[in-house]
Formats: structure tokens, C-alpha cells, sequence
């Protein structure tokens, strides 16, 4: 008999993750119904932007439930097919339970075309982490040549395509990561001018030399006290994307920083909290076309770090706040 | 002889300004070179803004000298032209130093019509503060009808025109001000919905049940605490018009408070450093004349407050600070 296991929520976190708040137990195979699929789970995405519906707090997405499975990004193979939409062997991806099998409307399912790329790639670089980079740089970020563009989480999923992106633009991009690795990583294989390692006690020092000319964009996976030292470099009429908070997610409390209103409105900059899902229109697909023809012409390199075993995926997850990954943290079902 | 007065920076304030940042003194009647004219003051306008331009250090103008003139938004008339661009006579407008007389050259001046409202609105509600109100609220608000719009230091010379542009755009309009006399006088005479006095004690919960929709747009005058407490309310994809923060002119140090990022991603929320001076092309003009026809329709009111005498100019001034006025703050000199 074919094993389905599913990875739930066993308890809230307070403060980071660990192991002990997911918990793992086997289900029974779930029958599509007429208008659904049945669908064998070939890649989990793990995203940092799941932390806060850990939480039982308004977010922009519904909480999770303790005791229910989890539920993300998913790359799957249609098993079983009772709808005239998708047939046997069709690829596709979706928001869908952390599980072997799981059943779907088509509906709620976008098909996957294995000619743009490898099929994982639709949960990275040619799907929400890509999209979100090129959305949020190109729609908010708005790059001109010559301009400076720093980039924080600058080796992940998102930052490192961000990077990429304003290269194409022909912008002058710095990133900040938090390893001397990810920094000899992103200038060497993604192109960078410039790494900056936050773990360093004269980061900021090195930042500032960076940006000789200041800080026009600002795309901002990290928030925190690293955010609030890049503000002091932006130059006027400079934008700033709110892409991610991860310094931010695993607390509960309020941080406190300096406030930054009087720095924007000096510099008449504008900051803009960004969710890709506002892109889920005939924009997405032009992006994703775009997205696949850069890759195509070597202009856009990425990385995908698979851990296998879908009991993994809370370990992979749990890794995302201990910048273990570079590029896309993906787990093989 | 004609007495010409003009006022100095005699020290930079640390914290609030007093009297005794400022001096007066005797100066010589200015003469006109070929392409300038000869200046009498009228009005003088004192602005918030200012009060960055005494610290020593970068801003978006440049700060104020020591022992040199002040200077700020004038309406002057014309006593002498060495120009064929101005006659004796004609109102002007434009950035002149604190002075009964000055001497320009024509093109750093904009003529003054004084058809379309007394002139002294040429430093208000058809000024400098009613194009902030104007492009602020518009350009960068964004008001859709039935949202709800709040602003702070709503009484003031821009928030009270802001109120009212957005009661026109159809909206739900919510001032916070720092007495219950201008709460009344905003509610009766500018027609906002609601008026919050934040010098009350649970001045929150009363702005809670003011917006019980929550809070599309924010347009921001004051900063600090109060707007910390706003942000709490906006909704999603609502748009913040950084426009002063008064609440912080008069500190050196920087301000701490709770981190807004989070907030601006989950509500991906736009939040805009707005200053007038990116408008100075030809919509300029076309604002003018639209604020100028709204009043005329009576749909837009606006109250000014004139102190007499240029030597009470720092009196004015430092008064903006305390909160003592309602509607635009003048000298008459």
C-alpha cells in the first residue's frame, strides 16, 4: 500500500520554530471527487512568510491549525484525474497540504509547462520566489541604469534573483548576507558588485563604501536593525520594497527601532509592502515568459538546495531563519 | 527715512525654539540692479519646515546662516522694477528673506493674481500649503470614495485642506487635533466626520470608533506616538502621506519607536515622503486654479491667523510649535 504522510502543526511556536512544533502522521489516501484530482507531491516549497500563520493572529493569509496539516507552495503529478481539465501525468502547482497525495480542484491549480524549466523550478525562480523578485523590483523598486541598488537576504531565493534583475537593469547592486560563503557566492555566480557579511562588527563601514553614491533602491527581505542602517544611506526620492521582515517574524513582541518617517519624508522616499499576489493576474505569466527567456540566455543563474523526505520539510523549514540556504530551500516528496 | 527691519538666526534652537534664537536689526534699503526689482514685504508665512532649516546639517534646503536673514515664503509688492518682466505694483511671490524690503531678480518670483483670492492666500489655501494639501492628498493619497481618511494636525494650514479635499473626493474624514476647540472647529467649520483630541487620555479608542472601517489613507503631519498608534489601524494596500512631523522637529536626537516595516508588508501598505516642490511644473497651476474655483463654490474654506509687525515673525513662528493656531499661520509686516 502506497504511504501518505502529512506534517501538521503540533504547537505554536513562541520565538523561532524547532522540531517540536510539527509533528508527522500517516493519512489515508484521499478520493478525488467528480471536478478533482488526485495528486502525488513531487517538490514543497518552504517560505519564510509561513512563520507569521503560525501564528493565531490576522495575516494576510489564514493562520494554520494546530493539528492540521500544513499547507504551501507545491509541485505535483496528477495521479488520477475525474475532471476533463488536466489529465494523468500532468504537472502542476498550487497551494496544497504537506502530504504524499492530496486531492484539488483544477480550479485552484496552475498547470506547469516542463519546457520553460525543471518542474522545481515553478516553486522557485519561475514561480512565487521569482515572480516576487521581479515584480517587486521592476513594479516597486522601479531601477534605473546607474542606479544603486542594495539588496538584504541577498543569497536567497528571492534577493539572489533581485540582484540579477538590477543587473540586467544596468544598476550597481550590492547585497547583504550573513556569511563570508554567500558573500564570495553571489558576487562570483550571480554577478554582484558587492557583498557586504552583516555578521562583521564594521558592516555598516563597508556598506557605506559600497554605496559611494547612496542607496536609490532598497529591496528589503530582512528588516530589523540591518534595515534601519540602509535607510540612512538612501538617497532622495529613493525606493524601498518591504519584500520579507525574517529578523522579524520569530518574535512576538513589538520591536522598537528608530523611526524612519522623518527619513522619508526628507528624502521623499516611498516604501511599499509587497505581496506577489497582487501580480496573480495576466501580468504573472508575461513575468514567469520573461523570467524563463533570461535564464534561457544566461543572464539569470539560480540555485535550488533539496533536502529529500517530506518529514524533512520542517527541518528545511526551521533551516530558512538559520541562513543555512543559499537560493531556493526546496524539499523532494 | 523707510525703516527696513529684518530678522536673524541669532543661534540654532536645541529643542523648541525661543526668542532668543532670533534677533532683529536695521538694515539698509536694498537697491535694484538691472533685471532685479525692489521689493515691500507684506505677508510673511511661517512653515514648520523651517525649523529643520536651523540645524546645521544636510536637508532638503539649505539651513539657515547664522546672523543672516531667515527666509521663507513672501508676498511683496513691487515699489521699484529694473525689469520688463514686473512693474510697480504687482504682486509677487516667492522664497525672500525676513525683511520689510529685498531685492530680487524677476525670475526666482511668481506673479501673484490677485483676482483670484486676497493675496495673502497666496502663501495659504493657494500656496505652498494648499498645493501640499492638494498633490499630497491627490498624487500620492489616492482617496477612493467611502474610504476613510485621517490626518493629523488637522486644523493646520495643510491639514485642514486636506480634510475637506477629501470630504469632496467623497471620503470619510477623521482629524486629529491637539485641543477641543479646534475638534469643534474642524467638525463645524471644515465639515470633517470626526475629530480626535489626542490630548485625552484615551484619545485612541475614541480614533478606533471614528474609523470603524479602518484607515485607507493616512495623511501624516505630526509623527511620533500618534502616528505609531494610526499605523495600528491602516488597512491593506492603504497609501501614507508623509507630509511633517512636527512631533520631531524639535528633537536632535533620533527618535525611537515600534518597527513600521512589518506593518507596512503585512498591510502592503505605500507609505511616501511627499514635498511640494515636486510639483513645481506646470500642474502647479492647474492645482491653483482648482483649489481656486472650489472656494469659490464654497466647497472649500480656509481660515488664516495674521500676527502683525515682521519683528513678531519668530513669535509666529515658535508658536506653530505649541499649537496655537488654526488654519495658516501669517505675519503681516
Amino acid at each position: 500500500m502506497t504511504k501518505n504522510s502529512e506534517v501538521l502543526l503540533a504547537s505554536r511556536p513562541s520565538g523561532m520554530s524547532d522540531l517540536s512544533n510539527f509533528s508527522i502522521r500517516e493519512a489515508k489516501m484521499p478520493a478525488p471527487k467528480e471536478g478533482e484530482v488526485l495528486l502525488k507531491t513531487l517538490y514543497l516549497s518552504v517560505d519564510p512568510y509561513m512563520r507569521g500563520r503560525m501564528r493565531d493572529a490576522p495575516y494576510f493569509v489564514e493562520p494554520f491549525q494546530i493539528n492540521q496539516p500544513l499547507s504551501g507552495g507545491i509541485v505535483a503529478e496528477v495521479v488520477e484525474s475525474k475532471s476533463p481539465d488536466l489529465k494523468k501525468g500532468d504537472i502542476v502547482q498550487g497551494m496544497l497540504p504537506w502530504s504524499n497525495y492530496s486531492v484539488s480542484a483544477t480550479k485552484e491549480l496552475q498547470k506547469v509547462d516542463p519546457k520553460l524549466g525543471p518542474v522545481s523550478t515553478a516553486l522557485g525562480v519561475l514561480g512565487m520566489p521569482g515572480m516576487t523578485a521581479y515584480f517587486g523590483l521592476l513594479e516597486d523598486g522601479k531601477p534605473k541604469k546607474g542606479e544603486t541598488v542594495v539588496v538584504t537576504s541577498a543569497a536567497g531565493a528571492v534577493g539572489s534573483i533581485v540582484g540579477q534583475i538590477a543587473k540586467i537593469q544596468g544598476c550597481r547592486v550590492v547585497g547583504v548576507v550573513g556569511s563570508d560563503e554567500k558573500a564570495s557566492f553571489i558576487t562570483k555566480e550571480f554577478g554582484f558588485d558587492a557583498a557586504i557579511n552583516y555578521k562583521k562588527p564594521n558592516y555598516f563601514e563597508d556598506l557605506k563604501k559600497a554605496c559611494p553614491n547612496g542607496v536609490d533602491v532598497f529591496f528589503d527581505n530582512v528588516g530589523g536593525e540591518i534595515s534601519d542602517r540602509i535607510f540612512q544611506l538612501i538617497n532622495e526620492h529613493a525606493r524601498v520594497v518591504v519584500c520579507g521582515q525574517i529578523s522579524q517574524y520569530n518574535t512576538d513582541k513589538p520591536d522598537m527601532g528608530p523611526r524612519l518617517l522623518w527619513t522619508i519624508l526628507t528624502k521623499t522616499a516611498t516604501v511599499k509592502g509587497f505581496m506577489v499576489f497582487d501580480y496573480s493576474d495576466e501580468r504573472y505569466n508575461k513575468g514567469v515568459l520573461q523570467m524563463a527567456d533570461w535564464i534561457k540566455q544566461g543572464k539569470i543563474k539560480y540555485k535550488e538546495n533539496i533536502i529529500s523526505g517530506i518529514e524533512n520539510a520542517p527541518k528545511a523549514f526551521i533551516g530558512l531563519f538559520k541562513g543555512e540556504n543559499i537560493g531556493k530551500q526546496l524539499v523532494k516528496a
